[in-house]
């Protein structure tokens, strides 16, 4: 359920590509829904169906080469291979700097920040990714931030996945005020109850911090390994 | 970013139907990914795309013919005009009645638990769904409570939208267990800080919730309309 559209004419584009993950994605993309006649589109290197890190495939709406100059807003969701190679991809780097250097917003949600960095975008900016992999922010020239969403100027950046949802809900009442976002927030019935408090490593129980660093651990040593070589290469 | 999986092979199908709200599905779509090597399937009636009341379109994995019986969790997302047509789908019901008959676990999300009454499944269960469309439930015989999430037994079912990120993780841990939950939970960095306090009509302005009224009245009165004309054909 989505509520009613009031004024706003911003073109609004998420970029989508293999291995995204999905949740990243539809916390801001449902908050800005109630934001129509602003249009949304989701933004693919081809016009291939795109599929998710848990196995969901979108169709993209508009691809690198066909989204009009001039987005107001461009929004990158996260993932863990899937954007390893995004980061990796210089078309990816380079669309994502062309939009951004127009965009009156750039957002990220998770480890969107870290394709962000990689495309120049958050040198010397306050920003923050997911807690696991906030440390390779640094590797790129920006302040890591431990935070759910960091707001630098026309940067706002959104913790892990779920923050996606608050960071759509700042990007709201940026938007079209305090009221607004409200209705937004009532309509998607925003008044979350985790039924456990393990949520960030420090209300986690250590041993759980501990196997999820274990489990990501080569994931977070391949992607030193390619912030390092990809920040070597940036001026 | 999603945790490792560990053992079981549940066969985990979510409804997917036109004009479905994404997000309804993908909170806990996305906490019981990390369930693999479970087995998730978006079942629709067709093969053919299915576009969300927000304009994404999205690729079933499998159709109501094709789906192997006997799923061990059904999981039925709402929406608005979309759920509406789902509950007078007379092949819809029929699927979820048949599905739901040898479930272990029944869940929904927002309005997804309409169509789980109107294919006759909540009769004297205590059930939830968007704070708007609570009473409608009332109309099938269930039993309205107006909470997050709410168990009877093998029915679950969540509040609106954003409650499928709570309903989900309490699905994992009824599934997996405590520890295995939170591991899903840090992964997912579910710590939620909405900027506003407005989630649900208790803590949202007055005003607020009363646009919200105005704004889906015309369409809480064509549910109360089908609700009333489809519970008056069961049985």
């Amino acid at each position: 359920m989505s509520p009613t559209p009031t004024a706003g004419r911003e073109h609004i584009g998420l970029l989508i590509y293999p291995g995204f993950t999905a949740l990243d994605l539809f916390g801001p993309h449902h908050m800005l829904t109630g934001l129509r006649p602003a249009r949304l589109d989701l933004m693919a290197r081809t016009r291939d169906p795109v599929t998710t890190d848990s196995g969901v495939t979108i169709l993209p709406t508009t691809t690198f080469d066909d989204v009009a100059a001039g987005l107001d807003i461009l929004i990158v969701p996260g993932g863990t291979e899937g954007t390893l190679a995004a980061m990796c991809d210089e078309a990816t780097r380079a669309f994502v700097a062309r939009q951004a250097s127009h965009a009156g917003i750039v957002a990220s949600v998770c480890t969107g920040s870290l394709i962000l960095a990689a495309a120049g975008l958050l040198r010397g900016r306050r920003a923050t990714s997911h807690w696991l992999t906030l440390d390779a922010l640094r590797l790129f020239g920006a302040n890591p931030v431990a935070a759910r969403v960091v707001e630098d100027g026309r940067f706002i950046t959104g913790a892990g996945v779920s923050a996606g949802l608050d960071l759509g809900l700042v990007l709201v009442q940026r938007l079209r005020g305090t009221a607004y976002a409200q209705m937004v927030q009532l309509v998607a019935e925003y008044d979350p109850r985790p039924p456990l408090e393990a949520g960030n490593p420090e209300s986690a129980p250590p041993a759980v911090v501990a196997e999820a660093r274990i489990h990501f651990a080569a994931f977070s040593a391949r992607l030193e390994q390619a912030a390092r070589t990809l920040a070597a290469t940036m001026c």
